[in-house]
């Protein structure tokens, strides 16, 4: 519109996706706070620093882009994704994320990992999180790098029974700290350098 | 850290940079809101949506990046940019802005204007920004966008007397809406892919 080199996201109908269900997956038991932290504390003294990636998949509705997002334990909602092994890749990790919470095998890998759109810090065990590292934080304890996946045209996603898929659009998760957390709340800001297209798939 | 493409930003001490001033630059009276929704309206009619273009600029200090903002009236903080005339370019505004407003001559086109970060819609002439076009809208009043402008190991910045440049450290910015608006509180997230780098300059 004003010229220049604009990003153009080019994103599809909800109603070319088909959505299944297949087998529950494992979650982790609830824990209380002090279980997470002394756990947290185990796992960085052992591997070093947590590193989670997640994705951003964006399909169109009403005209207006609406984000992916995993409902657990129909409360809280996530993005896509996970926490690195040992030893593991971003992209590998990412591709088997995806494979056990969207689709059926692992073999699966039409996932066209994009572009990293943000990263998120932790400080501390304890602390908030924020987008960039704070002052004098030399050893942070995890990092949340978030990931645009571009939707093929049409694809089915199969969803472990206990979560569910749900498309939520950008104008209600913007600024939506209390209902999506700071990482979620944020995403339409990550995205707001694109454009968005719906290719005429007749 | 976590392997892949992060995109790298090189950022100097703030000490690299000479601050100096120059004659005020002839600021807009100070007018009501309906004075403005009537100017901007007119506006709109005679020229159609409204084109803002801003800048990002980075300095080091005490190893955490801090944003360039330039302070009105000794209240308001501004990114460093404007409105683009009608006719004109977004580039061609951000260089006529930039002169005006941080260096010396017109002639000065040091600037190395690079990748958009975000844009901001406004929909309606009375209403919030958001940083995506909100649901049903089809013609917007306003859009702002973002640009990332890598600054020089070292330069000079000229300042008209009646605006203080000033920087403050991207964790004073983060969020903090109430101080700096939705748009500069928002700037950590939307630089939050990038990781930075302070060359060794000795």
């Amino acid at each position: 519109m004003a010229g220049g080199n604009a990003d153009v996201l080019d994103i599809y109908p909800l109603n070319h996706y088909y959505f299944g269900s297949k087998e529950s997956l494992p979650l982790k038991e609830e824990e209380t706070l002090d279980h997470r932290i002394q756990r947290l504390k185990f796992n960085y003294n052992t591997h070093g620093i947590r590193i989670c990636v997640q994705v951003v998949l964006l399909v169109d509705l009403f005209k207006h882009p609406h984000l992916l997002l995993l409902q657990v334990r129909h409360s809280m909602y996530k993005l896509p994704g996970g926490r690195l092994r040992p030893g593991e890749s971003e992209i590998e990790c990412l591709r088997r994320k995806l494979s056990s919470k969207l689709s059926m095998s692992e073999e699966d890998d039409r996932w066209e990992v994009g572009e990293c759109l943000g990263m998120w810090w932790r400080p501390d065990f304890e602390t908030l999180i924020y987008p960039f590292l704070p002052p004098n934080i030399k050893r942070p304890k995890e990092c949340t790098k978030l990931f645009l996946v571009r939707l093929p045209e049409s694809c089915k996603f199969i969803v472990p029974k206990n979560l569910k898929l749900i498309a939520v659009p950008l104008c209600q998760v913007h600024e939506n700290f209390k209902t999506y957390g700071p990482i979620i709340a944020g995403v339409p800001q990550l995205l707001s350098k694109f454009s968005y297209n719906t290719p005429d798939t007749d």
